[in-house]
């Protein structure tokens, strides 16, 4: 795989301040053009040390307008990060359309490095190096420009370089002991890079290999192909531009109406109810259940994240106030989600809920969620079927990521029948106090009954998985649907602590 | 002071359950109303151990629509906190507009806990004393509702709770070694409490004192205080009313105009100029030096935060390249200044700053700053004189913490002439690559040349401080500029060093 990158290329003196003239310009030019861009430009460098990484970069600083790139060297994670998904330092540094993030060694390093120290084996550095792929392939499917850069030198090319460096006292403080640790296992980390660069080599997002070894021949190269890269993403995604811009994407269809109007949620039975005393015992009963299973994973360390989403008036609200009635102030947190703001419009549509995420031990309680992409979103038309028909797939990724380090995931839908949502919407209109919770928007929503409940079906069918199951919650009787939700979520803490 | 919180106080069953529920119904209304209001609810929750602030917080939320608020109790501060200006985390929790934020203890407990273990001298207590009275006033000035309650037990009382909590299991895990500790020290902690107190309650943001014996007569006085400011803060910012918002800010009038035309910017040097081959030979020195001194200050953990203001034209972009020239990609940052976001308008003037404070070891170069808003702002009327005038001040105080915390802060205006301006505009008007440089704005503001001289003027005389002085650099020859900016900021850090 190396093989390309080790033929000794180099560039003359001459020709570099010719071709880099021009070149400059050109880089210049495309950068002011993707200023306009509805896409963000992310460049990952990655590979060897002593590859000139750094130095690379530095001159690509100084061949375009630094104001608009931001660099990201990720070291060991701070504790804010370490206490998320290993993701979320990635997702915070994204950079917005219309800007260029550069990331030294990015979400590719810890897989390799890990193998290569034996912190992980095989089975699991594969299963993030798909990770690596799902979230690469996230970005490009929502419109960014990846391109990713691995710069190789020799083992022998290597030993010279380090050395070099660490005898003139200018560099000497460059060359760490992990530097010449990661040189005597150069072999093994040849090998694994070069399994994780297959792995994560894809149509969209390719690694381009770059020999280290003379600086002009390498920055030239690694300009020129940002500078394609550029302009043919500009040139695709120009407004009336002829070809697709993601061309996989277009392949994926909305999924075919159910042969009959039979839908996971009209087999549920909305006619459960608890009588008053019933439910006041259990209220009690639970919530101090809730209290204490709550208290200990605070101690342990343990966090829940709750969706809920519903029909309108439902009664998500009054069921999420018995969950927080159950906790004390300072342990959980209410994320209602509205329209997007505008900075959260300028970055992939999970990004918004990664920045909710909170620190451990604590229980994050989502007032309607990500999958409103798949709801409101598919059926008001608000984003586009290739949008919301890859969601479900980041969507699980995502949820995957959260179990994965190790999150209480709950999520319910609360849903009532039509007539019973006609009579709550009703009472709301009549009643003074309760008039602000019913909107023309609800109205509306109500005229397309069925079509939510298709998108309901298709989000449960394809959203529930072993590891984030979905509760269906019937809520015509909102006694019996408030002591379900709290002993759904008591019995998830419980299981995991 | 505490006394009139040690009478006894309380309210019976029929009374509060009454009371409570009028309360509810008010509290949600002024809350429904507060949304769509421009300000935001700061709560602050203080007082002794065991005095009841959880259970005052947990009935709030129950009584009010908890998706509207935000819980923080803030503990010891992560290593992303200590990396940055001790008032980083409250910045970064503040809530926007039309919503509200409870803050258990506050900015107010580190200066009294400090200060009761002796961390701390009684000189340094009352400079940190005199930071949280101007940070409130900030809050307040920029419009925000603050209430803060202190929540007082009699020592006697103090040890009964703390007992009775520990004996009961259900609560036995509340009560920590540090809450004995503290009550050992009761008189000290109460004596310096009240000294805190006194020193903290403005009149924009006054203290309340509530006993915290009887449960039902304390949720309810918190209850009934925050009905009360709600409902007088919503009538104050209605659309219309009369009362001046913050009648202090009034008083504050626009500094009058000079005697003479003659500005500290009339009388920088403007002739000023370097050779080329002088030039040539400075500049490879100026970064060489630049660029070992930066990385032992990366290695100590120094930070530096550059601000770049100037004269249109007056070559900012190209002196921050040569500044960045000498420095690694993977140790700056550019942090260029455009308009707010939609976030950022929700929230102080000085939030959108305090958010891009890197953490430790870094360098981050401001295109355009805080400084906006007495320079564009006022010019061009984006903001009320009040706004802008009490801007100075705040600005004093930002970045008095940033050199406290240990920040090298550079701060440069770049000028040039008139005639020379113009000479810039007509080249970049005339050169095809330089074009995009030149926007109607330029010559707009050029239009306003003397507004904003008188800006600058006033700017350095209320800014220029000992902690943070202003650089003044001539800029009509480009290589003296950025041989100065160069050797200014070589200077300042290496004198940090």
């Amino acid at each position: 795989m190396f093989e390309a990158a080790e033929l000794g290329q180099s560039v003359d003196k001459e020709t570099y301040a010719r071709e880099v003239a021009t070149l400059r310009e050109e880089l210049l030019a495309a950068q002011q053009e993707l200023r306009k861009a509805d896409f963000p430009v992310i460049v990952v460098i990655g590979g060897v040390d002593g590859a000139g990484k750094g130095e690379t970069v530095n001159t690509l600083l100084e061949w375009m307008d630094p104001r608009y790139i931001e660099t990201f060297a990720l070291g060991a994670p701070t504790d804010e990060e370490r206490g998320r998904p290993r993701y979320w330092r990635f997702w915070r540094a994204l950079p917005p359309r219309g800007k260029i993030g550069i990331f030294f060694g990015g979400w590719h390093s810890a897989p390799i490095v890990d193998r290569a120290y034996r912190n992980i084996k095989q089975a699991e550095m594969e299963r993030q190096l798909a990770e690596v792929v799902a979230f690469e392939r996230l970005l490009v499917d929502d419109g960014a420009l990846l391109v990713k850069f691995w710069m190789h030198l020799s083992k022998e090319r290597q030993r010279k370089r380090l050395k070099s460096l660490a005898k003139d006292p200018r560099t000497r403080w460059r060359v760490t002991d992990m530097d010449w640790e990661h040189f005597e296992m150069y072999d093994r980390f040849a090998k694994i890079s070069a399994h994780a660069l297959r792995r994560t080599s894809t149509g969209a997002a390719p690694w381009t290999i770059v020999e280290g070894d003379d600086r002009r021949y390498q920055t030239l190269t690694v300009g020129r192909h940002l500078l394609a890269c550029l302009r043919a993403q500009l040139a695709a995604r120009a407004p009336g531009a002829a070809a697709p811009v993601a061309p996989t994407i277009t392949a994926a269809q909305p999924p075919p109406p159910p042969a009959e109007p039979r839908t996971i949620v009209s087999t549920l039975d909305l006619s459960q109810r608890l009588d008053d005393e019933t439910y006041e015992h259990k209220l009690e009963e639970c919530q101090g259940a809730l209290n204490l299973a709550a208290r200990k994973a605070a101690k342990a360390g343990l966090s829940t994240v709750v969706v809920y989403e519903g029909v309108d008036a439902a009664g998500k609200g009054g069921n999420i106030r018995r969950v927080t009635g159950a906790l004390d102030a300072r342990m959980y947190r209410i994320v209602p989600i509205a329209a997007p703001t505008e900075e959260e419009r300028q970055h992939p549509y999970l990004w918004r809920f990664w920045r909710h995420l909170p620190r451990g031990g604590n229980v994050t309680i989502f007032d309607r969620s990500w999958y409103g992409r798949v709801l409101v979103e598919r059926v008001e038309g608000f984003c586009k079927p290739a949008d919301w028909m890859r969601a479900y797939s980041e969507i699980n990724d995502f949820e995957e990521q959260l179990v994965g380090h190790g999150v209480v995931l709950v999520k319910f839908w609360l849903q009532i029948g039509k007539d019973e949502q006609l009579r709550r919407f009703e009472d709301r209109a009549a009643t003074n106090f309760k008039r602000f919770k019913i909107t023309d928007d609800d109205w509306r929503n109500r005229e397309r009954w069925d079509a939510y409940e298709q998108a309901v079906n298709d989000m449960v069918e394809r959203t529930s998985t072993e590891h984030a199951p979905w509760t269906l919650v019937a809520t015509n009787d909102k006694r019996f649907a408030r002591i379900q939700a709290l002993e759904t979520l008591h019995a998830a803490i419980s299981r995991a602590l």
